[in-house]
């Protein structure tokens, strides 16, 4: 029997991560739940899965979850709450494998004091391998941690590898859906709106992410990913666009072989791979649907278009603080998009804007990352508010 | 250094072995090599890879090259002839590796003496594992020999199994192109010409092998060879079709996700992943070309316009013989289908009426599997002369 910390338990991928538990709770027990501040979920979930331990991010809201539990008539758990509850929650003795799924920076902590304690860690945190994969990379030589991405572009890539050994790799080719302008001339960038940016042909996500889908940007953080979940040089690293968003990405071996990873949209199939790695076990997840499958498109993308990707490999040579500023300054202007500030084609200019004010320092302590990754926000702010 | 023996070495597998092993020569070292009747081209390969030990099959032809090699001043190796001495360079002591790459059923014994020798055998001959694959099924497992399959659905299934266990699969999945009548009204069926049907869509073969793509009988002949291949329930076994022939075949785990091997045709690429398992190495063969790529098909096939598919599981389902008469019956109605003597409908007819005709033994011995081979043959001639 595994115990768990599933840290963003309310988000998508912590209740979909419950969901796998439910038809393998004979091999899985919930130890610990944490979230940022949707105690309602969090008490409902309490009563099903009865964790040891609850960590409430705003601590604030620990009472009102109390009172939940009581209605619920559920036994109060253990309760730590803020940055350190979150850490100490994800390096508990007890727990076995944590499942980092918090959304944005606030995951980065967590994930870092899993590794840190040489946790088996399940991670859908995207930001965590983006501003911190180098230090997490070497943190986890040390500890022993084994860390197995969810991200279903990552999972697919972990699961093509076991086809050969790793120094047998010619190059990791991550799919991209190509988002909903893959079509669009680019002369019409100028006019997007938010609400044709967040229109994605294939997956249902947050707002952030849809945009990022948009202007390919979640693909250069993905690069960055798999630069170090795979220590893999960026050279090796190619974006393919597929708009079925079928085919979850492929490895080329030296030998000219390429092996594919296939799917549904359905995040159960790599949260349950992360797991139960490495064995595979039966889900309820259903088969690809061959019929409605039918055909599928494979293009290079349109770097001019889309100049995110680009960025992505920039940030990746310039490295140390480099990848964090590159995420900071994409999520502040993405929320200036979002709100209307800035038009669709000023996203990449005001990252490299913001990329090339910034002073390169080494990234081996989480504190010198927040620090690169607030003054970027600072920056990246006040380039979209000249614009 | 691993010793090749290389049986069939003049056949298009045999000289793709070639090329391979002419790049990987720090590796591999031809010990034997064995050919039907070619013997110029044997000459010349004897004199280029410098075996110890060259098989004939055709003995009469074996003074045609020591004079072929005394033209070409080359010393000459050993020479063995006959079926004997086909079965000898496959069992030879000094052979790590049996490359098996006979065409039709005399590659049979070579295959079936370096299974019983415990070879490791890299397979590209089809017939083998469609006559005698629970025969070669149980040798191996008493001899610990290993068999690797070359043709490139079968390579294809073995690379993608190594993402999880054996006990983990859910079904595989082998690509047909759906040959040159996939669009074909079955309506237009009976007036098909042999040279419609040698105008194969991707691949360049041998024109058995093309009639059978084009009545989907090799897909059905490939369903048997996976079934002992890979030891897996029939039912367990599907058959989708892929114009482009670009992914090779694909693996369901019963996790949901879907493993798929995908490369160019060229044939090297499953020949050097055999001789080299479990290690991939460096090739020649070219990176798949993503822009010509562009799009992948896939459909169910049609079982009533293509029946072959069907009869190949009828035949593994009524076991013992039944396979061996399904592969003879079909290569003799589609040498009359050649040479117009039988309409491309009656293939599968004078097949199926074979197989209901025959009292299936145990395939449990090479002499039993021939005895019902020519039984085949035979009624199959009947039944097509009084077409």
């Amino acid at each position: 029997m595994k115990r768990l910390a599933v840290i963003g338990s309310t988000g998508s991928i912590g209740q979909n991560t419950l969901r796998v538990i439910d038809h393998l709770s004979d091999r899985f027990k919930v130890f610990a739940l944490a979230a940022n501040s949707a105690v309602d979920r969090l008490a409902e979930q309490t009563a099903a899965y009865r964790p040891e331990v609850v960590a409430i991010m705003d601590s604030l809201r620990a009472d009102e979850f109390r009172k939940r539990c009581a209605e619920l008539n559920v036994t109060l758990p253990e309760i730590v709450t803020g940055e350190e509850g979150m850490a100490q929650v994800a390096a508990a003795a007890q727990v076995d494998i944590v499942v980092s799924a918090a959304v944005g920076a606030a995951g980065l902590r967590p994930t870092y004091s899993a590794v840190a304690a040489g946790k088996t860690v399940a991670l859908a945190n995207k930001e965590a391998m983006v501003l911190a994969g180098e230090l997490l990379r070497h943190t986890a030589l040390r500890t022993g941690a084994r860390v197995i991405p969810i991200d279903s572009e990552h999972s697919a890539v972990d699961q093509c590898l076991r086809s050969g050994q790793r120094g047998e790799v010619r190059r990791l080719i991550l799919t991209a859906s190509g988002g909903p302008f893959r079509e669009t001339p680019e002369a019409r960038f100028g006019g997007i709106t938010p609400e044709e940016a967040l229109n994605h042909p294939t997956w249902r996500m947050g707002k952030r992410i849809t945009i990022d889908s948009a202007t390919l940007m979640n693909k250069g953080l993905e690069v960055i990913e798999a630069r170090w979940l795979f220590d893999i040089h960026p050279e090796k690293i190619d974006v393919m666009v597929h708009p079925q968003s079928i085919v979850h990405s492929m490895v080329e071996f030296v030998d000219g072989s390429v092996i594919a990873q296939l799917g549904t949209a359905d995040m159960r199939q790599p949260i349950q791979y992360a797991l139960t790695y490495p064995d595979r076990l039966p889900s309820p997840v259903a088969s690809l649907d061959w019929a409605s499958v039918a055909r599928l498109d494979f293009a290079l993308p349109d770097n001019q278009k889309f100049p995110c990707v680009g960025l992505a490999y920039r940030a990746i040579q310039m490295g140390g603080t480099a990848p964090a500023v590159l995420n900071a300054a994409d999520e502040v202007v993405v929320q200036a998009f979002l709100e209307r500030n800035v038009p669709f084609t000023m996203i990449p200019k005001i990252i490299a804007a913001t990329m090339s004010a910034h002073q390169v320092t080494a990234a081996d302590r989480l504190e010198s990352i927040l620090e690169a990754d607030a003054w970027a926000r600072a920056e990246a702010r006040r380039l979209c508010s000249s614009v």
